[in-house]
């Protein structure tokens, strides 16, 4: 009888994917490093947390938790429908917008088929690709950003998807209204346009595109939005995509039919009623982006303008030491090697206190190295 | 330029699945039918709800979820490695183990492999079949049961993956642990076994399998267990495989991320240190199985002896029409007709009262059928 051979018997995408490299957590750098009072500016959380009325209504639910979850999500996505002007059948939940994203690539993609994003995007595009053994099909930034004539240029007959972030993770490159519905126009219809707006909810309400509304009119176009940023539930794993009713029905046949836990559902319905959390949020951010951004041109650091809550900075050829160095002080940001970018860093918009922290420990390390 | 089909374009087996059927929430049944006071035995839940120290393990929680879960689950696998003597590299975290159940498919299945599982088994594994594209192959049953022999003789060169569950739901059947591991000894080693333990705690002790130990024997076994049931927390989806290292590490690389969220992740932790909680849920459980098949002994119902939280009773020819009635009543139970099993219905064990309302209302709806 042959030898169990677990890496020959896998899918050969899998056997060649690295997994996600999270942000560290605050508790694994202090078991490493054995310090505390740390600052995380890696992850593109909300620094104010969750909105009272999610720990209220996350408080209430606390008895009722050995039923499952509601397989339907009937009142987010009722909640969702009013809010947006969308329909419910046009709605699929996630556990967090990763797994829409990969919801999508197993409805649609096949090991046959090319998968086209921009380089530097955000990484679980290839990742959910190369999952499925398809090809990724990376094209290259212009500007970092997304060049989406290039895109279009790159689409073969084996294209099949097409994942556009707006703004972009990780470096927050931002498209027009205009040359984003031009390019989706422009997508032959049997190719899905996925337009991910994890950060939608930062960028200023008169430019923001009107991507809930073209998927009437473009129905290979899926929406996703998540939870996890202005909203603040990173932590619960709340997303969702807006699409076509019929692809909204496939996605929903592949779905884990409890994929969004009971306490992501309450969370995310709490969240959606707190309109002055929602705009404090996004007003902390842009006082944040305003400081940060005059830091750096103080201090002669380029960086990439943002649309998001986080902001990557070129901080040259020692930009793994400076990450390290950072640590060691206690601030955690986020390296963006993986994402072809070796000389930046990225670094979220916290508290003011925290970004303080941040200041301080760069004026320090850049300071000890000229009298080192 | 072609019209977009949003069918043609998926998956050839995605177009052809039925989405999971979840038990009916209360909240839906009262919707419906415009009743209250509703006892759901449903979805095989834990009457007893969560344990004290999940509660306030989520309590104290509730301020820091705004931060990304930890996509590790480090102190999680920590907590199971300790208490069931395995190494850490060995667990796979799931959003319940409906996840890991699906992330070792699409590890290891493709469209041109079969996937083994018994009639009547769980739908889940012919579901996450479907979802790939590969051929799902269900096995008569025995008694209701897996036929072990049947199921080898199943075996082709195409075979990839076997799936067992033990006991079974919905039927309850429990295989011994000798037939159980000559079974897997004779499984050639170039197909994954999968051992479905969900409901694992409900077994006596003494005649439970030591199925963890039995993963460093057999490279090829996979076992999964769940938080969902014993331990209270269907809610908060949390589940786990236990594996060969290297199949661990696979199936982490197409694992998301932050599969469990935060809340998960801190009550599967709390729920591990409540022995009590747990001794309880299966004392009472024993209670009310021995109760029920009392009450169907008295009636002249026949019933799947079973070894879960659950019992499948035979109502005939009419069970559809009992199941309406019993809705009607504000009693929700399980149609099992999906499984292959028109004439009964499944009925999760309730607390006592939860039990008295269901055996009042089949009382009832027998003496009004006797007098219509």
């Amino acid at each position: 009888m042959q030898e169990f051979d677990a890496a020959s018997l896998a899918l050969p995408g899998i056997r060649e994917l690295q997994p996600y490299q999270a942000g560290k957590p605050i508790e694994e750098v202090e078991r490493e490093l054995g310090i505390s009072n740390i600052v995380k500016l890696a992850s593109n959380e909300n620094p104010l947390g969750v909105s009272h009325l999610v720990k209220e209504a996350l408080t209430d639910k606390i008895n009722s938790l050995a039923r499952y979850p509601d397989a339907n999500g009937f009142y987010l996505k009722q909640a969702l429908a009013q809010k947006f002007a969308i329909d419910t059948n046009q709605i699929t939940l996630g556990n967090g917008s990763n797994d829409v994203l990969e919801l999508l690539a197993r409805t649609y993609v096949t090991d046959h088929h090319e998968v086209i994003f921009s380089q530097h995007a955000f990484v679980v595009y290839p990742l959910v690709t190369k999952a499925i053994g398809a090809t990724p099909v990376a094209v290259t930034a212009k500007e970092y950003g997304h060049d989406l004539d290039a895109m279009l240029a790159a689409i073969t007959d084996k294209t099949r998807m097409i994942f556009v972030a707006n703004p972009n993770n990780p470096t927050g490159t931002f498209l027009s209204t205009e040359a984003l519905e031009s390019f989706i126009a422009n997508v032959p219809k049997n190719i899905l346009v996925v337009l991910d707006e994890a950060y939608y909810e930062y960028v200023p309400s008169d430019v923001r595109a009107p991507s809930f509304s073209w998927v009437n009119t473009y129905p290979n176009l899926v929406v996703t939005r998540t939870f996890s940023k202005a909203y603040g539930l990173a932590g619960l794993r709340a997303g969702y995509a807006v699409s076509n009713a019929k692809v909204a029905d496939l996605m929903n046949r592949i779905r884990q039919p409890f994929n969004m836990n009971e306490l992501a559902l309450t969370a995310a319905m709490a969240a959606l009623q707190d309109e002055a959390f929602l705009q404090n949020s996004v007003q902390v951010n842009a006082e944040g982006m305003a400081q940060i951004t005059a830091f750096c041109d103080a201090r002669g650091l380029s960086y990439i303008p943002s649309h998001g809550n986080f902001i990557t900075i070129r901080f040259g050829a020692n930009s793994a030491e400076i990450n390290q160095k950072l640590l060691e002080k206690g601030v955690i940001v986020r390296p963006v090697a993986g994402y072809e970018l070796p000389e930046h860093l990225r670094v979220s918009i916290g508290l003011p206190e925290e970004m303080d922290a941040f200041y301080r420990a760069y004026d320090e390390i850049v300071a000890e190295a000229q009298h080192g």
